[in-house]
């Protein structure tokens, strides 16, 4: 895990530069429309007065950061409007590493690569636990891991890039094994409205004082270029990390939080469940293809990725770099993604032309 | 100083609950409009592709990352579009602090309040060294602080909150010291469009390559709630200082960059000509104000703060509270700023009631 040089940025110049047509399975950008009043809103705040092109509040402006509190159903003195959940992830991060509670972060391996990346940047030191073989947490083992060296665990549900949604008991156990060692735990929900399985619950529920969620709207309204995320803090950490937003970032841009607070009043359940029921879709047609293919695969119970791993064909970038040039699919190598899927591809199913990926896969192994 | 609980937001909301009609001068948010391509290049985003909502590069936007080179004659890889002036000082500081350089930073006092505030969060050490009564740089006292240990000299101009313009000869002097301790210099120069004395000239023209420059958008297009700036490093720290951003932030907030690029292309030099006229005709009747009331001040060759000192009436926070409740005046005690202007009080002339302040001040001095 380079991010130096971040492979996720070389393999989208790769395909990019490819002979052939390719289909981009590797970056998690919705392809889908955003919901209407994010125009709407920033078409409005165009117009709006030119005291409104000034510095809101530095942890949000004001009305956003209420709705997303009462959405959310906490005091708005623990919510930070973000410059995206990556922010959000970091403040989270820093917060724990900065208390003198140990330097060690467990993640789960296979891991989502920006969090070794900003440990390695906070000076912290990554310990990566392997997830059982359905992604979900094997919690007996990040129970061992924990230890008064431990500063943070974090957890991402549902997951990228296994798309397991955790059980909260499962999430509840490592909450407090990490609590018997003064450790905070960082749960990264970006993906809360990208559940199929119906089980995923937010570890807010838990009400823990070491539990630090971060989410955002990246996905959820197909706006990454946006950065609009958030962080919840537990009332003792907020102040801490408000101060470091604000001298970081100042603030979160106000165009973006002023079209996002307009979506938030003005977009249905529809338009979330009609993104879930196209994914559905897109999953079923392509691990049909990877049965076809004969690969190995978990289905996904939330986020838009899929895991494959194909015999005699381990997911190194070589064999990746391969796919893209004879099969015209770019998907990303496991071994970006820690340790423990090395013999994995993960696959993006953000495109339209998911159906026709799979069928380029299906030729492809079938040759 | 303190940056857990930021003097600046104190004092804000301190003016907000004052009983009496209070003029703001604490804030340094332009009061003018913006241009109007900031509205039209919003306007036209809003109807955008889906695509144009997703991700752009990290390092920002492939046409206003050219456009800000082009601008300041460098290569695009030395930019980094960063979420505003604010994101980019964090980032150049940062590069000096994590090379072992050493962990002292030497600071210009009076210093904005940021500058000490990362340089703690960042692990490192400030020493501040006092510009002269004017405001200028004091070389030898710079060049004397700095040793092996220093890591980075910050420098600001136009400056915040003296209003001097820095002469180049004397940056060039300060560089060079630094270059002889491995040392980098962070140049602020995010007022580069208020120099009214037409001797500002950038430290880019020094072609040094322990130099690091800062800008924005904030103040010259008024808006500082979009957070739009950016960073040029030199080229052999730039990579490392991209990595940080994408860790960070992953990306600038692309409806703000979007709207700022075609404002770049489509606004005129008689804009800023016209904020600058604005201010050197407040700067005027609040200094013959000041001169009315007996203080002493300094008349800003660039920005647009004027720090004045009244005879028995030091800027104590009491002292400024005591403005506000008395004048309806509200201004930022010199103690926010280091310790070189204790006895001062920072007016910010961005408020079309300049003169009205100025004889509330000339009334109240009066008394």
């Amino acid at each position: 895990m380079n991010y130096e040089t971040p492979q996720f940025f070389h393999l989208m110049q790769y395909a990019a530069r490819a002979d052939g047509d390719v289909i981009d399975m590797v970056s998690g950008n919705p392809d889908w429309e955003p919901p209407q009043a994010i125009r709407d809103g920033l078409t409005e705040y165009a117009d709006a007065d030119a005291g409104e092109y000034q510095y809101p509040p530095s942890d949000g402006l004001g009305p956003l950061k209420a709705e997303i509190a009462e959405r959310r159903q906490v005091d708005p003195a623990r919510v930070i409007v973000t410059n995206g959940t990556g922010e959000a992830n970091y403040l989270a991060m820093a917060r724990a590493l900065d208390d003198g509670r140990g330097d060690e972060c467990v993640l789960i391996d296979p891991v989502y690569p920006y969090y070794p990346g900003k440990v390695s940047m906070l000076g912290g030191e990554s310990r990566l636990v392997e997830a059982n073989r359905d992604g979900t947490l094997d919690t007996a083992a990040i129970c061992e891991a924990i230890t008064d060296d431990t500063a943070l665990v974090v957890l991402n549900t549902p997951n990228n890039p296994t798309g397991a949604v955790y059980d909260i008991d499962a999430i509840r156990a490592v909450v407090a094994a990490a609590a018997d060692h003064d450790a905070l735990v960082v749960v990264d929900e970006v993906y809360d409205h990208f559940d199929f399985s119906g089980s995923f619950e937010s570890a807010l529920t838990l009400e823990a004082d070491n539990v630090m969620i971060t989410s955002g709207v990246s996905k959820s309204m197909a706006i990454t270029g946006f950065r609009v995320g958030y962080a919840i803090f537990p009332p003792a950490l907020a102040e801490a990390a408000k101060t470091r937003h604000m001298l970081v970032n100042v603030t979160t841009s106000r165009p973006a939080q002023q079209a996002v607070y307009t979506a938030y009043r003005n977009t249905g359940p529809d338009y979330y469940a009609a993104a879930r029921e196209r994914l559905v879709d897109r999953i079923e047609s392509f691990t049909s293809a990877l049965d076809a293919a004969g690969a190995e695969y978990t289905t996904p119970d939330g986020a838009f990725y899929v895991l494959a791993r194909f015999d005699g064909f381990p997911g190194t970038m070589d064999n990746v770099k391969t796919l893209i040039d004879e099969a015209g699919v770019a998907g990303m190598p496991g071994s970006t993604f820690g340790t423990a899927r090395d013999e994995w591809i993960r696959f993006a199913l953000v495109t339209p032309r998911t159906a026709e990926a799979a069928e380029r896969l299906v030729e492809y192994f079938a040759e």
